[in-house]
């Protein structure tokens, strides 16, 4: 963890500071490996300060590598000044996009002397090329998920709720030792399952639904990510043909996806496939996104991102459509790491039509 | 709704300004009603204009009272000003303590001819003093988290890990209807309820144990928050006397609470109470916390709060002792409403120590 420490030193020069503020908590472990809800990451060419609350002294001790541990009585930020960690800077880059305005406000009055330089985007990329063991665990995470899935097919029938298979799809996770869940499950069926956000409902599944579930969890800090669509009996013809093309949109992104693809590109291996078939309008949303210690990360692949993809990152590939008239949706979700030549698929569960 | 829009506006007085620019979803939630999470609401003089993007289209539509619908095809801000819904205006107040450094420079890109106004706090006190219906909501949030109370006493016993049983909290509110929880569930068993934030952990539970369990849950937007500390078998002395001392000053707390307190005095109930039982180090969190659409909203009981507390906000009452050399900790919890003359309980779970 050392080594990342050096990597977010080289940010320094980029911005001509003297230090950096890292106050986004998925990057704080990232660079120095604490986990609680609350601190800030002081890194200065020579040393890197971490400053936590009384809450966390025992565990930051234990946890923080690399850098200088302080526990704060009143402000975190108060206590670097007090400890002289500031004294003499008068460049500190902070994270734009994690630093609320009121927070920024008070930056500068509690250190007038020194110029606060926001940057956005700051660590991401950085974040984003995974190294192997981080992939290892993001194959934990989707381990799990996936025997959550078998489990689910198991429960799965006409009668019960959206909310029933929610709420066990989470209890199923967390017997399973996950943390905590990624974000919501999405658990839904027929007409639910044109909205391509759906939360769960008291609807009852139905003979002849396909049904959308999209779930993931946090394990060890890393996140799992994996849509399926299931048919309860045999879905309507319309529903048969949605699920062909987007498996078909699906299998053509992860055979031609690669490092050096823009997101753009990378979205339109699927987008292309799903227009050919006259369904272009069913498909809402980007083909998918970065994940890692966050289920949402840079890079997105999506239509408008011009970004080129770097090799090792992790991505999802999640295309789908989603058409009210017809009463269904459809959506079908790997993770993937990006390689030079192509991809690693971290996702197992098979994609043929589920019928039962 | 309408009339709670009316008490939006009456802050434009205030800054002296053109309009409001809210962007916390719980605020938007509680002006104008709507439920996802995207949007954002300008409030002039005159009318209100909520934008969100096209997955809420139907939502949005059916949710919002007393304010117009926009759709936006790429950024809220942008549609805004496709509509010219800015136009004319110089001085628009945001809310500084939810908004980014970065997004408030998109703000001052994108409408670099008016005055961006950051405002910390705007519509807190609106929102903390709750109507009867509001009352009525966290009561039903709270009503399932009792239920759920009541079945993880029937599960609770030695040999099951804190993650089981934490597991089972949440399959069981999501059971019962809730929406989600309302935050991670606590399970600290004996050494690690000294821990005041301690996390879920893989620890089985101990005869002898004390067991702190916090839990809460979202019903309808509504949170619930309660905390009760069991025993598994006969205690300790040290435990025992640890209850009493956290339990007298709950309860002094919560008949000598009123509105028109500060933060600091409400807090000072329960203190006093603990330090003249020579236990003041280990109570080292504050007394409470506002509660609502959101699990922590103003107004902290605490310390160092000299807010006064006005009749009608909801609060914690949750003072507590972490003594690590005792291998314990208590808290105990509930909500109350701060009337002009004492408090509503919401709260019905007994606080006599439960030994099982």
């Amino acid at each position: 963890m050392p080594n990342r420490l050096d990597r977010v030193r080289r940010q320094l020069a980029e911005h001509d500071a003297n230090a950096l503020l890292i106050s986004n908590l998925p990057n704080i472990r990232w660079a120095c490996g604490f986990t609680g809800s609350n601190g800030l990451l002081l890194v200065d060419p020579d040393e890197a300060i971490f400053v936590t609350d009384g809450r966390y002294t025992e565990q930051a001790r234990q946890e923080v590598e690399g850098a200088e541990v302080l526990i704060a009585k009143e402000g975190l930020v108060s206590r670097l000044l007090d400890a002289g960690q500031l004294e003499g800077m008068d460049r500190v880059v902070f994270q734009a996009d994690h630093v609320t305005v009121s927070r920024y406000q008070k930056l500068e009055e509690h250190c007038p002397e020194i110029t606060w330089i926001p940057a956005s985007g700051l660590l991401t990329r950085q974040v984003a090329v995974k190294e192997d063991r981080e992939i290892l665990q993001i194959r934990r995470a989707q381990a799990v998920t996936e025997a959550v899935f078998d489990h689910i097919l198991d429960v799965l029938e006409p009668g019960k709720s959206e909310r029933e298979i929610a709420a066990e799809i989470i209890y199923d996770h967390l017997r399973r030792g996950a943390e905590k869940m990624a974000f919501d499950p999405i658990v839904a069926s027929g007409p639910n399952g044109a909205r391509p956000h759906a939360r769960p409902t008291d609807r009852t599944l139905q003979e002849g639904d396909l049904v959308v579930i999209d779930m993931g969890c946090i394990l060890d800090g890393y996140a799992s990510d994996m849509t399926r669509t299931v048919a309860l009996g045999e879905p309507s013809a319309a529903a048969r043909e949605g699920y062909d093309v987007v498996r078909r949109a699906q299998k053509q992104a992860i055979e031609h996806a690669r490092a050096g693809l823009t997101g753009k590109e990378l979205d339109a291996l699927a987008r292309d496939c799903i227009e050919e078939a006259g369904m272009k309008e069913f498909f809402s949303h980007g083909l998918g996104h970065g994940i890692g210690l966050e289920v949402h990360e840079w890079p997105r692949a999506s239509y408008s991102v011009e970004d080129e993809l770097p090799a090792g990152v992790c991505v999802t590939i999640e295309p789908g459509v989603y058409v009210p008239e017809e009463e269904y949706g459809v959506r079908i979700e790997d993770i993937v790491v990006l390689r030079s030549d192509g991809v690693d698929n971290l996702t197992s569960v098979s994609k043929e039509l589920i019928i039962q």
